[in-house]
C-alpha cells in the first residue's frame, strides 16, 4: 500500500481567485493529493501525520529555464558586457566541462533549488545522462533536453542531434515519472535553418515539445533580421518550431505582432528577469504577453548570471520589475506572480498534473515558516510569499509524495559532500 | 575593563578597491575595530575568541530611509494605484495609530532588520520617542527623526515643530551615542515654504541635518512646478534645505540639471529601489547619480511598500535594475552595491566612524554563514554577498561591540512577545 500523508492544521495555498488559501487538510496517496478541505478527511486511516501549524503550503516552485551545471561558475565572471562574459568567461571553462563536473555543478543547484523550494526544473545543457542521474538520485522533477549549437562540422552536427534524440526518448518518464524530456535547439542565432528543422522534425516523431532561447537581446534580433530577413519569432514559425507544443526562453524583444503569434500558436514564455537584469538584455513585454493570453512561466538561468537559483526572487521581480518600468502599480500582481512561479510554469513544461495544489494533482509542495517578522501581520499570505518571502523560508518540501526536504535539510542528498566536491569540479577546471 | 572580541578564521570584507577581503583576524575592544589583518594582533590577550571559519563578515548593513512602525500594514494593501493605497490604505489606518502601535510595529521592524544584518537605519515616523525606547533596548543604531505634515492649523504645525525639535534634542547622543537625530519635513509637496523653513531654521540652531522625501512620483514633480514654478530640486534649494548638510529619500525624477545641484550641495540620496519598483514610481537615475559624485545609499522605505525590510534585496536590485534598464552590464557593480548599503548609507546619516570593517571604526558587524549551496564555488565574496546572498544568511550581528544576534536568533528582544504584540496591535487597528 503507498504511503499516505495527511497535513493537518496546514495553511494551503489553492490559489483559487475566490479563495486563495484553505485552513485546515492536505492528504496525499502515493504520490497525488487526494484531499484538500477544512473538515478532517475521509480515508486518512494509516497516514503520517503532519502539522502544519504555522507553515504556508505553497505548490512546489517551477524553474523552466536553466543550465543547473553552471552554478560552477557563480561569481566567475560578473559585471561584464555579454560578449566579453561570454567569450573570455563561460564559453573556455565550459568547453572543459567533464560529465563529472555536470554531476557536481547540476547537484549543487539542484540541492540549492530543493532547499529553496524549487521542485521541479527545466535544464538545457550536455552531458544529460549525468544530470538525469542527478535528479534520480535526488527526488526532484526535471524536465530534460540536450541543448545544441549548431557552430560544428555537419558530423558533429548529427552527433549532437544523435545524442538529443536517444536521450530524450530513453528518459522520457523515467525516475517514477518525474524526468520528461524535450528537444532544444539552442537558439536560431546559434542553428542554422537546417540543422534546426531536424530537431523539429525530431520532436514530430518522438512526440516531444520544443524549447529554445529567443529574443534575448536587441543584437540578436537585429542578427536575425540582417540573416533572414525576419524576426525570430516569424522565423521560428517558419522553420516549423510552433506546429509543435514549444517554450522559448527570454522573448525580451517582441514586437506587438510577435505577441500575436505566440499567443496565436500557444507558445510558452520563460521569463528570467534576474538573468535578464544582470547581462543588461532589457525588459520583457510581461503584461502584454499576459494581456494576449499567452503562458509566462519563470526562470532563473544558469547561476552564472544570476547569480542564485532562488525562485521567490524571481516571482518577486516579475511582480516589481513591471509595475516601475510600465508605470502601472497594478501590473502582475501578487496571485499572478506566484502562478507564474507554479502553475504556469508547469503548464509550460506540459506538465498537466503539477503547478497547484488541488485534489488529483501530483504532491510535490512546500511549507514555509510563518512565525517570522517578515511574515506578520498575518494579513494576507499571497502577497508575503510573493513581496517578502525567500527560499529560506522553505522548512520541508516534498516531491511526488516523498518529503526530500525536512527542517530546512536535505533528506535525499549528502550536503557536504556535494559543497565540497562542488569546490572541488571548480578547482580542477581553473587548473586545466 | 571593556570587552575585547577576537575573530579568527574569519573571511573579512574590507571593500578596499585593491584588495575587498581579508582572510584572518578581526579585534574589537569596546565598541571599536582595533586591528584587522592577516596576522594575530597584539593586546588581544583576554578577548572572547570568536571562530570565523566558515564565515563571511561584512559591515552592518545601513538602511538609510523608512518609516519601521509601517510594518504593522505589511500585505494590508498591495498591487493598487498609489493614490487609492494612500488614502484607502495607509492614512485612514496611520491615523489610529498609538504610541503602543509604533512600539510593536518598530519592535517587529528591528527584529526584522537585525536578525536581517542590518545594524543602522533611518527612521521617519510619529510617536518617536516609542521608536528611541526599541532602539535603546534592542541595541540596534538608528538615526531618528519626527516627520512632519504640514496639512494642518498653524498650531498644529508648531506643535509638531516643537514636538521634532524637542525629540532632535533630547535624543541625539543618546543610547551610548547609538541614536543620532535629524530634522525632517516630510516633503515639499505636504509641506509649505513657510513651515518647511521652519524646519531649516531649526536645523541651523540645533546643528543638525536634513532629510525629507523629494521626487518619488512624476506627479508630485510637475505639482512643485504648477505650485512654485520650479523642480522640488530648486525648490529646496531656494528654501535653504542644502545649506545644511541634507540627504533626499527616493530622488526618481530628476534631470541633468538636478543631479549637477545635488551634487554640488553634497546632498545625499537615499536610493529606494524595491519600494519605488512596487509603487511604480519609476527607476531612478542611478548611474548619472553615483557619475556626478553624489553619495547614493539604499533604503527600504516602509514595509507596506516593499514588502520586507531585507536590504540585501535593496543591494542586489540596485545592482540589478540599473543594468537592465541602461543596457549596460557595467553599471553599478558588486562591489560599489554593497558600498551603497554600508560605507554610503552611513555617510548618508552623517555617521563617519561605521559603515566600513577598519581599524577606528565603530564595530558594527555581521557574519554570513557561507557553507551553503548558493555561496559556492569560493569565487568572489563581494559577487557572492550582493548576487547571491540574502537576509536569512546572516548567522550573527554586532552593533557598537556588542553581539545582538547569534546563531540566527535575538539575544535583546523576546521574538516571540514581538510577534504576538505586532499581531494583536494589527488586529486591534482594524477593530477600532
Amino acid at each position: 500500500m503507498s504511503h499516505k500523508w495527511l497535513i493537518k492544521n496546514g495553511t494551503i495555498a489553492v490559489m483559487d481567485d475566490a479563495r486563495p488559501v484553505v485552513n485546515g487538510y492536505m492528504l496525499v496517496e502515493g504520490d497525488t493529493i487526494t484531499y484538500i478541505g477544512e473538515e478532517r478527511p475521509e480515508g486518512a486511516e494509516g497516514a503520517e501525520i503532519f502539522d502544519g501549524a504555522g507553515l504556508l503550503f505553497l505548490p512546489g516552485l517551477v524553474n523552466t529555464h536553466g543550465h543547473a551545471a553552471m552554478s560552477l561558475l557563480r561569481g566567475y565572471g560578473d559585471d561584464l558586457a555579454l560578449q566579453v562574459w561570454l567569450q573570455d568567461k563561460m564559453w573556455p571553462m565550459e568547453a572543459k566541462f567533464t560529465g563529472s563536473d555536470v554531476y557536481w555543478g547540476t547537484s549543487l543547484s539542484v540541492l540549492e533549488m530543493l532547499k529553496g523550494g524549487t521542485t521541479t526544473f527545466l535544464d538545457m545543457y550536455d552531458h544529460m545522462d549525468q544530470v538525469a542521474k542527478v535528479v534520480e538520485e535526488s527526488g526532484i522533477r526535471a524536465v530534460l533536453m540536450r541543448g545544441a549549437i549548431g557552430f560544428c562540422s555537419e558530423d558533429e552536427q548529427r552527433q549532437k542531434l544523435n545524442e538529443a534524440v536517444g536521450f530524450a526518448r530513453d528518459w522520457h518518464g523515467k525516475a517514477d515519472g518525474r524526468i520528461t524530456t524535450m528537444l532544444s535547439p539552442h537558439s536560431p542565432y546559434t542553428c542554422a535553418p537546417n540543422f534546426f528543422e531536424k530537431f523539429v522534425q525530431a520532436a514530430h516523431d518522438l512526440n516531444l515539445p520544443l524549447h529554445t532561447h529567443m529574443s534575448e537581446t536587441k543584437t540578436e534580433v537585429e542578427q536575425n533580421v540582417s540573416d533572414y530577413g525576419m524576426r525570430p519569432v516569424q522565423h521560428l514559425l517558419n522553420m516549423g518550431m510552433f506546429s509543435r507544443p514549444s517554450l522559448v526562453a527570454h522573448a525580451v524583444h517582441l514586437n506587438d505582432e510577435e505577441i500575436e503569434i505566440l499567443a496565436a500558436h500557444q507558445v510558452g514564455v520563460s521569463h528570467n528577469p534576474g538573468s535578464n537584469l544582470k547581462l543588461a538584455s532589457g525588459v520583457a513585454r510581461v503584461p502584454e504577453l499576459l494581456k494576449a493570453g499567452v503562458t509566462v512561466s519563470l526562470g532563473t538561468d544558469g547561476a552564472a548570471s544570476n547569480n542564485n537559483l532562488d525562485m521567490f526572487e524571481e516571482i518577486r521581480l516579475a511582480a516589481l520589475i513591471h509595475k516601475g518600468v510600465s508605470g502601472d502599480p497594478t501590473a502582475v500582481p501578487a496571485l499572478q506572480a506566484l502562478k507564474m512561479g507554479t502553475e504556469y510554469g508547469a503548464k509550460s513544461v506540459f506538465l498537466q498534473d503539477t503547478g497547484k495544489l488541488a485534489q488529483g494533482m501530483k504532491a510535490d509542495f512546500i511549507a514555509l515558516n510563518t512565525e517570522q517578522a517578515h511574515f506578520l501581520p498575518r494579513t494576507d499570505y499571497i502577497s508575503h510569499a510573493v513581496y517578502s518571502a525567500g527560499a529560506k523560508d522553505v522548512e520541508h518540501v516534498w516531491v511526488n509524495g516523498k518529503q526530500v526536504i525536512k527542517n530546512g535539510a536535505a533528506l535525499t542528498i549528502d550536503e557536504e559532500k556535494v559543497r565540497y566536491e562542488a569546490q572541488a569540479a571548480y578547482e580542477g577546471l581553473l587548473s586545466r
